[in-house]
């Protein structure tokens, strides 16, 4: 069974998450959506909810299931016996990003493997930190959250302004 | 008559910014420059005052204007009937940032077409942020902003320490 | 009026330069499309056939010309006196050539203004190369050049062969 | 299972591209190396001789096999009903360059999937290309080839001269 | 004499620096470490701390020397009559990071100087953010920071929480 | 004594090229420009014409010698007993380059150092290819080459035509 890690913080989740881990989840046999929590970070939506919206927006896939996480990626990835975390990237600047994550993640764990996801063309402006900022001005997020979430994500968005 | 927006925070304005404005003013019939303001982003000088210094470094550009807009820009560019953003671009980071918001803007409305204009050289290193962190080291800021403004800019940036 | 210049080989034209083409037509009063030619590059196409193809490609935007060049593009805007010249950018590799193509430009003729516009993502892929690649080992062009055009292209790419 | 597949031109194979064939054979139950054949390409070393020498280079991979392929990368795939296309990437300059073949692929077949494997620091200076110029001027090919390999790759590399 | 500076907040310290400094040091024949205190940005670790750290690190480097300095870097090299500062650089998007700082220390004082020195790649992923986010995890730092100082490091940064 | 090695084709020297050695020539007690020899490269103007445009442009820069070399650099850099070898670098994408070839020439010698200038932005459009192209469409080269060798330039790449 090859199975693999889809980590992020989904804050809060976006169509362009949803297509990659349903490429992720059509390529491998499992794939585990890790959920991060970093207390030094604040988030917008709480962790309970981010993974609630994660778990409709993904309901229709089988083999993907989502956790949360508190820590370091790569002790997750010891604990749940997982070696291959899989990551978007949208462009050149991501993806100096992902591979300094890379780099960092080989010096912590030298077993742990990335491999990098090209975005579809059409999900390649959508990200968590648009959707709260077209929110925050009230704007329309339909095309950038999954279908009948909308609304949700709208309200959820809004409790924190 | 084909114009154009501006868009920015111009906190403060800089002549990398009235270089991009002249360069505009003299492509298009009308330039429009939207300062910007985001409830959830500190500037450093206040709206009025941006705009004002705006204003005095855009005097002698017959065809530009300046207005501030709180709000989504897609909502400017409909209320406003603009069709064209234009955007300075420095270098490939700054690429992707601007194909990133070019992206979005898409998303949002569809009309809206976005033009980056490459830096001219000399002003290639000159940004607000620069000018806010050489201020805040007594720094010289002179080369860095509009003719005649330099005195008043540091004590607005000063004021703010 | 406010008239720009596409310049390009269009060895041959494909999908993603005709979008470029009536973007640009919608935003400006003119467009002409200028189609290099320059003695120490091999083109698969004529020069002849370039331009009908173009011409069939772009038969429904009437403020859109086609104008072959044989010299330097700054020359080509001094004799039709045009200032602004327009290249799509699909990826930050691509703005630092065209910012280096800017910067050269500037050095012949400090009237040039250069615009970029950020390839739509449905077309980021698409290029002239591409298809003549895709051509030589017999594939399907057709989504990657105009309408109606992909056989006449596809007999000019493999009598070149 | 979860098989991928691996294209390159291997001219000659290196000990980059040994070490991502056997990061992608833990992480998958089978990769295919296909070296691919473009007639319009001029290689310096034989097809043949380029696939003995990944067979010999991969001889402790059991699910590694090497197969060879004239034409489109897309219809390798079909044929051998192969879904996954996993590539190197040393740099944000590669990057492009592979995001641009992915879109290319999806338009060609949208069912094709793209993997990009970081190379690991060590290997990120190794390319065919260099292996060839540092032959060329008689240099030590030994730490960019295969153990065991650079003696005759030497000899093939200096035939073609 | 050929001598440079080389600038940074060092917080903490990091292996990627040392081997930085040490390669400076070789081929110049004094360094001087600049540990930069800007009132506008929050430090983990105390000036204080972070020098004695550095020192430490290059106990064994006779001729570099460690000094802090709160203001504009351009007034540290006038002061110190120094012309060439010296950054490391591990990929485009820092690359065109420090290109901005080159340009904008040119327009402050147009006789600085400043180098650039390619990071090894076994240094690559390395940097203080790292160690910080690591270290509040409870990860183990001790690769990412010079030999024998990752107790007190990991105690400073823990202080900090 | 510190010394650096500047390598390049200088096919032909540019303003850009001078104005980095002198730059060099500033800050290291010598420089020596190494001109390469690739016989499998085509070069536009002969060797001994490349030295001597080379040595009228260096000609104020006492510290500066022009020497020429065949071979691999690392081979050129043992034998002169240099260490460090000095590259511009204008944006990110040569940026990617450069570090590519240090990490290739730190394989083959590691005593080998890189160091990168940053191009001063009024050259960073300069480079021997546009300087071969402007000339090849009969342009004007004289702001890309250094003073008093236009014409003799301009003769040297017409008669290769």
């Amino acid at each position: 069974m090859v199975s693999c890690v889809f980590p992020g913080s989904f804050d809060p989740v976006t169509t362009g998450h949803v297509h990659l881990i349903s490429r992720a989840s059509a390529m491998f046999d499992r794939v585990t959506v890790a959920v991060l929590i970093n207390i030094q970070k604040k988030y917008t939506i709480s962790v309970e909810k981010r993974i609630e919206l994660l778990q409709a927006a993904c309901a229709d896939l089988p083999n993907v299931r989502i956790v949360s996480w508190e820590g370091l990626l790569c002790d997750f990835m010891k604990i749940h016996n997982e070696r291959i975390l899989i990551r978007g990237v949208r462009n050149s600047a991501e993806f100096d990003q992902e591979n300094t994550a890379f780099l960092i993640n080989r010096m912590l764990n030298n077993r742990i493997e990335t491999l990098l996801i090209p975005s579809a063309p059409e999900y390649a402006g959508v990200s968590s930190s648009a959707v709260r900022e077209i929110a925050s001005f009230g704007g329309d997020i339909e095309p950038f959250v999954p279908k009948g979430l909308s609304e949700e994500i709208k309200v959820l968005l809004s409790n924190n302004k």
